[in-house]
């Protein structure tokens, strides 16, 4: 039977999604508990690797698993065998052809800022902290620049060791809202797929023009010349959160 | 000069506000901070007292400083001698008759509780999880024996050294949100002051009630006959937040 599950964790203290030796990761930990249940070595495919430190309210894995098992059972026996920090939120039975990955057709991603002078306890473990103001204007008349099927070597780790990085962009929002008083600016980036480090170096390179540091041409020639010198720092990971990953 | 100052914890790592020999406090973080920024032994007098484990988002405290310095540069400097788990958000002049405890004229306290078969990495410090249904009806009626000016000896801890144990509640609300597909009820509280354990002892009456096991006489009984007994239990601290204290 192939299992579907929405998987939530907060990446602070995981290396990230993917399996590594020796190290905490959810993969390895999710990998662990269906093994046990299983009694067997099980393999659990993700959407998509998130990178150390990075949350997900919507990873999304598949699992094909032998035993007989409802799907309310199999989210508790994984629960179950899991630390705090991660959990399976929904398992659902799925056709044998679903692929966590191969099957996902957009991806969505929240980046969030807290933009003044202090940044609460509640937000430090997921927010970013800019203390000097933003110029959001600035910040949302750039981000209509990246929507659309481009190369986007440029915003992406030079280790990426995908074949194509050609990539369509189906979103890139800026809003802002207050929290506990603060204004807390939230990036929401969608697409087919995203390279690695791509939405935190978009992120960072917003951030660059909100402090005036860069403008619309800067990001016009970044795109075109592929080089990534030329986009924004690429912003830290405990801002960034997996939101969802949509299938047909 | 005296100052007022808005704080916000995250209680998990703290064995509560008050200060104690070798135990990590907020008052005692404060004060080491405030201490070293005045190169002197200062008092920092907090609104009440939270349990170990509770939350603050609007704790209050005040403080007298001889050294000669704005809100904001004091804000730095203790933000800057604190873990990131404790925040001054705000720090205000006042009059030398301002005191955090004897001025506050109403406190308001949340409780939140995750009701569904799981509970959310991002809840899991910050609320208690109830995966057993709660009849939130019954609970909304019984909310409305609460507000009133009554003796909560039953809904206080027998260690309470209050010399009075009466107090006026001007507000006990219950409602339900989604989170992250989940019900999140939340219970606010509001009184002229509570006693120790005060709100996790009606907390826990009323998830009684919402399981069935308690209804409205068995909470008029309590109150009248003053017996702890008679409650429920009093709810874990992690779902608390000192949500805000008013002051004329």
């Amino acid at each position: 039977m192939n299992f579907k599950l929405t998987i939530q964790y907060d990446g602070t203290d995981f290396h990230g999604w993917q399996m590594q030796e020796e190290l905490r990761t959810v993969q390895g930990e999710l990998t662990r508990a269906l093994s046990l249940i299983e009694g067997r070595d099980v393999t659990v495919l993700g959407s998509g690797r998130t990178d150390a430190g990075v949350h997900a309210r919507g990873q999304v894995a598949s699992v094909q698993v032998e035993r007989e098992i409802t799907p309310e059972k199999l989210r508790a026996a994984i629960n179950g065998n899991v630390a705090k920090d991660v959990r399976i939120m929904k398992v659902e039975r799925v056709s044998d052809d679903f692929h966590a990955r191969y099957s996902a057709v957009e991806k969505t991603y929240l980046y969030r800022i807290v933009n003044g002078p202090v940044i609460s306890p509640f937000w430090v473990r997921y927010a970013h902290h800019e203390a000097r103001r933003l110029d959001l204007q600035r910040m949302r008349n750039c981000a209509t620049l990246f929507p659309g099927t481009r190369d986007w070597t440029a915003f992406s780790s030079a280790q990426s060791d995908a074949e194509s990085r050609t990539r369509t962009i189906t979103q890139l929002e800026v809003s802002c809202s207050e929290e506990s008083g603060e204004p807390m600016i939230e990036i929401r980036a969608s697409a087919d797929g995203f390279l690695r480090y791509m939405v935190r170096s978009i992120v960072g390179t917003l951030l660059a023009v909100g402090r005036g540091e860069m403008n619309e041409k800067d990001i016009e020639r970044a795109i075109e010349q592929g080089d990534r010198s030329l986009a924004g720092a690429t912003a830290p990971a405990c801002g960034l959160t997996l939101w969802s990953v949509r299938y047909e």
